[in-house]
């Protein structure tokens, strides 16, 4: 399944409205297919493991990061059909479908066909693997990830406005590759007019991936910008990266609407410079505790990259 | 050597006003001997050791962290001429003493003794085990640990002045055996004024080892607190921890006096609260840069500990 995780991470961000889903096939302890979803969604993962494998699914065992979808449609068949009409004598699944349209009849599907289905392997990988579709799923909302790059002692600039830089190199195309990593980015109107950002992507190979641009703006945005009123309206895209101004980051922790954090960290000490957040609404200190969890940490150079998630009670 | 470093950090913060040393006597691959300079200085790492091996000292190797000193002293004769006189053939020192009445005698001697000697084995590791000795016998001045505790987004309390508590039990527990590993400790009047820190140490069986407590403040101290009028101003002890407030914190940064940072950093955002620190006299953010190493890293708890050092060129 870990296998069929690292896939799945191909088709993120490039396959909504489709989940990113990976798949692989195997047979007599080899690999015979493998398969994630492909761009905008189709074909899915499933059917291209399938159609890697041909004759060699007969037997095999599918491991699948989601549940395969028992509902056909205009742009292919339903995969737990396919899985069946291939002859896998088994599948192993992460994470039961979330989508009303499918939510358990895939699985059902399979075993009425003799199909022995597992389920719940890996889903905590799996689910993370896929946090943008999995949270427009289940929530409703996109997922969002508040990005801070700060000195040792928590300064996104000094007190005149200069930020650059504050992280080294590779800290900073790291941030690079999580934008393009996103479908929409998200500064405050602050930001907009002192630093003018452009959020794109500048990384060889992948600047096509800039995502949107949102403006948290309760007025209108200028061109090239979308408007968003409030950290909690909807952007229609399924995940966000929240990189611009102590305003913005505040904003959404307040509503708390962070998901993930993403804190680059460089050795230095700036002392009286911009502090990474303003007002985010905290009662007390007790209230503070328990929320976030380390995921990750890394180092980028002489910087660190620590990884946090919201803890939430489902 | 690293044992014998490792013997030197059962002396540390009692040997003054002499180094901190350890010392191992290996005789045909087993261990004859261990010692380190016991509390107020005397005896020696080397003599106890010696005293440990006995006749088992003739033909074995000495490995000790500090250049035996070649001075006798009405407290006990010198280790060159005690170590020569045990028959020990061959001595691993890891640094030369900067002692001006040692500073290569000790070597010397052995050598015309007929005895082996190597040097600078294990170095680096040997001097931070005696950072404290070192700064004052080759600097003239204390060691300066800065401690900061924070939240992730490098606050140090609410804006309320609340800071209880930010960082965990096991967190606090470790300042605290740091505040035992030092000789004294400084706070700013307006952490006095505010707080009335007891900066003692609250662990069981180490409340003897409250550090002295300094004040800095060109003005009078009150009981129980020594005035120190400048971060440069000599306060008599070879180490010295910072943990009282951003003020202090400050002026010993701007005045560069600070040789180590401690870190604790606990998984909580606060937003809107008390800086770590005010200003440090940066002139731009390049300059901020390559001051900092890291040394060690470690969970406590669910809050992390990173220790930097001050990269000076010597």
């Amino acid at each position: 399944m870990a296998t069929a995780t690292a896939l799945s991470q191909r088709a993120y961000g490039l396959s909504a409205p489709n989940p990113n889903v990976g798949c692989i096939l195997v047979a007599e302890g080899k690999t015979v297919g493998r398969g994630w979803t492909q761009p905008a969604g189709r074909p899915h993962a499933e059917a291209m493991a399938l159609a890697a494998a041909g004759a060699r699914a007969r037997g095999a065992t599918a491991y699948v990061t989601l549940e395969p979808c028992a509902h056909a449609s205009p742009r292919g068949p339903c995969c737990a059909d396919a899985l069946i009409d291939a002859g896998v004598a088994r599948v192993v699944v992460a994470l039961q479908d979330p989508d009303p349209r499918t939510d358990g009849r895939g699985i059902a599907r399979l075993r009425e066909a003799g199909v022995e289905v597992d389920t719940g392997v890996g889903a905590d990988a799996a689910r993370a693997a896929m946090a943008p579709w999995w949270s427009r799923a289940t929530r409703g909302r996109p997922f969002v990830t508040l990005k801070l790059a700060t000195s040792l002692d928590g300064c996104i600039a000094r007190a005149d406005g200069t930020s650059r830089w504050i992280t080294g190199a590779r800290a900073r195309a790291h941030a690079h590759l999580e934008r393009a990593r996103h479908e929409g980015i998200v500064a405050g109107r602050g930001t907009l007019d002192a630093d003018a950002p452009r959020l794109d992507v500048r990384l060889a190979g992948l600047e096509a991936r800039a995502p949107r641009r949102y403006l948290l703006t309760r007025g209108m945005a200028p061109d090239g910008w979308t408007a968003l009123s409030a950290p909690d309206a909807d952007p229609g895209v399924d995940s966000l990266l929240v990189e611009g101004g102590a305003g913005a980051a505040s904003a959404f922790l307040a509503a708390d609407r962070v998901d993930r954090l993403l804190l680059y960290r460089a050795p230095i000490l700036i002392g009286d410079g911009k502090s990474a957040l303003g007002d985010i609404g905290l009662a007390d200190l007790a209230a503070a505790h328990g929320r976030w969890r380390l995921v990750d940490s890394r180092m980028l150079g002489s910087d660190r990259l620590d990884v946090y998630e919201r803890v939430r009670k489902e």
